[in-house]
């Protein structure tokens, strides 16, 4: 027994207060959202910002880990009488990595028998969407990204560049519904996993970032895993996924998954690896569609196949700098060549759909042949991979399945769009999902940074989901200041994004920070943060007193060298002279005239000088 | 007295050696460069890379901060027989801001009678190359520059996208030469300052990055300053801005640029107004020229000049988020509105060129009217300022004296280009030197990161020179480990935009340390990275073992999982069936042609089954 129950990070983020939007269509739902509340001083409403940190951070709820997250989608599920119960595929010894019973991680306390499809139906949000039916989920992911902003539509002011994206003012149901059945927006959420709270991801959506979590042979446990899930939203991760390698990977899980409000994602082939000794040779059909099963009974919401690692290909990676760098890919290369066979996961491929359409399991077909270094970007097997990536994507489509697709890697600044407008093309404008890509190779535990540069730029150039890279890139694995660290950068990279794309009111709480920070309300300043914590430790440790947080300046520049401090004296001086804006007008209009001194000014050396 | 004799970090950096190439015009330069080299099983040669961290990593060397760096240009300067030494001006009380004897800084024990153009005379950089004078100053940057390229001169390999910059294969002479007199490069090289190892900033160069240190009225002492000036160029800083505002800054600034081997920029408005008491109303031309002529004569590379910061553009500020964010900036609008008066920097600006002609002090004309926030980006007033910015340059070039731009500040990713277009148009390719930009205002305390993201895509467009951001900008003063972080950051957005915009031989350092990685040279990947302190420590937190510094693997897969390690058993086996190309293709051939098994596949088993 490695575990006992986990404790994870709750409570309500600084100044913060989840709100619950209803539904129209679906007057049932209750779509969260966070805000942010200012000084009255201020006179301003409170800033309402995306919250994908579920019951954690809501101080109505009293969370239990081992009982799992209320099962929010379940009668939504349900009423669509489309699904069956059943028994469901029996856990074996090789699903926990043939786990001696003393290392066994716990069983989750509660089982529910897991749903399917009926009749060979298929279940995903594609399908109905196709179908002209407006799910819940649609509706809900509608009302959550729009952040109540029908209240600012006559203040929207779209400003960006969005290379060919077609953002909407304000998001309908009919609109999620649409961009769901042209395939350019994918809802994961598997049928098995009710807890979720829906999202979407598209490029005429706000840009995604996941979160990798996951234990290794070599270090980390069940209680690890969860609080990093539930810490990884609390900072705006969109998505997790598990990349757990180890032992008692089924069961870790499970626990995982019943904990989260956001979609999971996993890679099958590390589980079925692990299911055959860790001999890549040994894998097969057979044993990745048990795997496949098993994680789609237990609600994982997207999987990454690297169906595109394809025999032919394999030799074109000789010439690379840095080889084969997707473990799914390396695997997959190494099986195909022992058997001098293509891959079973380009062979099986409509099998696979067909297991994904019973239970909604998103695709996130994987760039096994992605570049690991700057030398390699945008190389020719990399391109042959994402034209087969392609072909998939039709494939899966013609099945109803929702797909997304992966992208590099290692890419320099001037290479980047390449890869943007190419996957566009290549892949029916499915939704592009790129780790990073990381600018240059030269910094090693910095690679959140090499990465978040690349990572901003993709976004904006169109990229629906960022999947974040932490400082211990290519040196270790993460521990819970890695993971908040990388979260917050890509929170920062797809929030660039956003800006730079002219998503309608992205601006609207840099606005509200910028002014907070030219009031001197500190306190606003660092609750409007994406890390309220950092921002107050970062103040205080050069100015700790409680009397600064309300001082007219900070330890920069101090009193008499303050900017902003100064700017008001100006902006006072001028509001004696009139209204403010008539005053500056009249003293701008009598200089340029020639006309004499036109103000009262002892009024600004006196505050100046007596700070 | 708050000072004693500072202790400064000195060493080499791991793996590495300083070297110094020899002149050809010029035989007796010693330009200094760094060598890092790789385990012997790699069979390469030494990575060379640029190195600004001066005689404070040179083993051979025994540096003493009481006795300042060697005046290496000195005999250079005065071999021109264009320069006087003289008496100098006195220092008075309120250049160390009035401080008490008991609190004074002491002063550099050594002194040296300041030098100045004699009748007149141009002694700028500028002057000489429009005179057709290839100076050792300018011999030394092309050697700099090429780090040793015409090693690699065959193997170079041009890829990216300059936007109309004239990179060059090689770095000639003359080519430097040519870039000052066009102006669209400056060499910073006060005649006072003879320690300083020569630099060049402009677009055709490698990207330079500035690291601000400071004390302010509120923290630091002179020891914590020459400190940071050697902690910020020890990782990779190429220019140091003084920014101190409090008491003692004559006497700091002394110790620090005695010590520098980097230029020094300074804003002399700081020091200036604590000349007055901190009253803005009370500066005057007379106080300022003498600032001037006081910092020059220290040898205060290049003077931050807010000349742009025009009366009637105050105005325009009204309806700002931000109003002036510039501590310059403001400062002079005060002055100006107070008086209603045009800025005596304006209208004296003539004046300044003089004095700066005289000891070849470099202007960076300032952006005092800079947007502080992602509202206020680009907007009129910015680029009001710019044009008169513009107007300046033209000035000063007149009076043979060098010039670069500064640049903001916050500015959306969409937006970022315009402003490097602008910039080149209206400043007749002078070089900018910009602040960030920070592409976002929602997460202080990462504006390191908000803003790396930012400088990484207008170094690409064409700035010369990034000014770092660190992570506690607009919370705090930067501590120790903030300047790395800012500095470390810098480097790497410095480093992306010269990959990007295909800087011959950038790539050569990314190459060297990807097939570090992919060959499982640890301690190399650690060594070649641009910080090889944070790159170990993190590899050993997890796998602290010296073992596993050779392992074949890392914690973040192990070995079964290893995507590396398999693409060399991939390779290995490939290499069985013939040479390793010749065996590839012939494995896709047959592949293709339908050909049965092709390689024995043991020996993969094997290897990958028992780590």
């Amino acid at each position: 027994m490695n575990a006992h129950t986990p404790t994870v990070t709750v409570g309500e983020l600084p100044a913060s207060r989840k709100v619950h939007k209803p539904g129209q269509l679906h007057p049932y739902l209750r779509v969260p959202m966070r805000e942010i509340s200012v000084h009255p001083s201020a006179g301003e409403p409170p800033v309402t910002v995306y919250d994908p940190s579920g019951p954690y951070t809501d101080a109505s709820v009293k969370t239990e880990i081992e009982r799992g997250l209320p099962r929010l989608r379940e009668t939504w599920i349900e009423a669509r009488g489309d699904v069956e119960r059943h028994e469901g595929r029996t856990i074996k010894p090789e699903d926990n990595g043939f786990v001696s019973a003393d290392r066994l991680t716990p069983e989750f306390p509660v089982r529910n028998k897991p749903m399917r499809a009926v009749d060979g139906r298929a279940v995903t949000q594609l399908a109905y969407a196709r179908a002209g039916i407006i799910t819940p989920e649609m509706e809900f992911v509608a009302i959550r990204e729009n952040l109540g902003r029908e209240q600012l539509r006559s203040k929207i002011h779209r400003d960006g560049e969005s290379f060919g994206a077609a953002i909407p003012d304000f998001v309908t149901p009919e609109f999620v519904r649409d961009e769901v059945a042209r395939g350019r927006a994918i809802i994961p959420a598997n049928i098995n996993h009710p807890e979720s709270e829906p999202m979407i991801i598209g490029r005429n959506f706000l840009v995604k970032i996941n979160a990798n979590i996951g234990n290794s042979a070599v270090t980390s446990s069940m209680a690890e895993e969860v609080e990093k899930t539930v810490w990884a939203i609390r900072w705006g991760a969109d998505t997790v996924m598990d990349l757990s390698t180890g032992r008692n990977i089924h069961n870790i899980r499970e626990w995982i998954v019943r904990n989260s409000p956001v979609p999971i994602g996993t890679v099958p082939l590390y589980q079925a690896l692990e299911k055959v000794g860790g001999i890549a040779e040994d894998l097969s059909w057979e044993v990745y569609r048990d795997t496949l099963i098993e994680q789609a009974e237990q609600g994982v919401d997207y999987f990454t196949i690297h169906a595109g690692v394809r025999l032919p290909y394999i030799p074109l990676t000789i010439d690379r700098v840095t080889g084969i760098v997707s473990r799914g890919g390396s695997i997959m290369a190494k099986w195909c060549l022992h058997h001098h066979r293509e891959s079973f996961l380009y062979e099986h491929f409509e099998e696979i759909c067909d297991i994904c359409r019973a239970y909604d399991v998103s695709f996130s077909l994987g760039d096994g042949l992605r570049p690991g270094s700057i030398a390699d970007a945008n190389d020719a097997v990399q391109f042959a991979e994402l034209e087969t990536l392609g072909e998939l994507t039709k494939i899966a489509w013609a099945r109803d399945c929702q797909v997304m697709i992966e992208g590099p890697g290692h890419v320099p600044m001037h290479k980047i769009k390449e890869n943007m407008d190419k996957q566009l093309a290549v892949c029916g404008e499915a939704p592009f999902y790129t780790l990073g890509p990381l600018t240059t190779d030269i910094a090693p535990g910095y690679d959140h940074i090499t990465s978040g540069i690349g990572a901003a730029m993709i976004g904006w150039f169109g990229t629906a989901m960022l999947c974040y890279v932490t400082p211990k890139e290519h040196l270790g694995l993460p521990d819970r200041d890695d993971v908040k660290t990388g979260v917050i950068t890509y929170r920062i990279a797809a929030h660039a994004a956003d800006l730079a794309k002219g998503h309608p009111a992205a601006k609207v709480r840099d606005d509200a920070l910028s002014r907070a920070r030219f009031e001197f309300r500190w306190e606003d300043q660092f609750n409007l943060s994406l890390d309220p914590e950092t921002a107050r430790a970062f103040h205080d440790k050069t100015l700790p007193k409680e009397a600064h947080k309300v001082a007219h300046f900070c330890s920069m520049c101090g009193p008499k060298f303050c900017s902003m401090r100064i700017s008001h004296d100006i902006r006072d001086a001028a509001r004696e002279a009139g209204t403010q804006k008539e005053g500056f007008a009249a003293m701008a209009a009598k200089y340029r005239d020639g006309g004499d001194l036109y103000m009262p000014v002892d009024s600004i050396a006196e505050s100046s000088t007596k700070p």
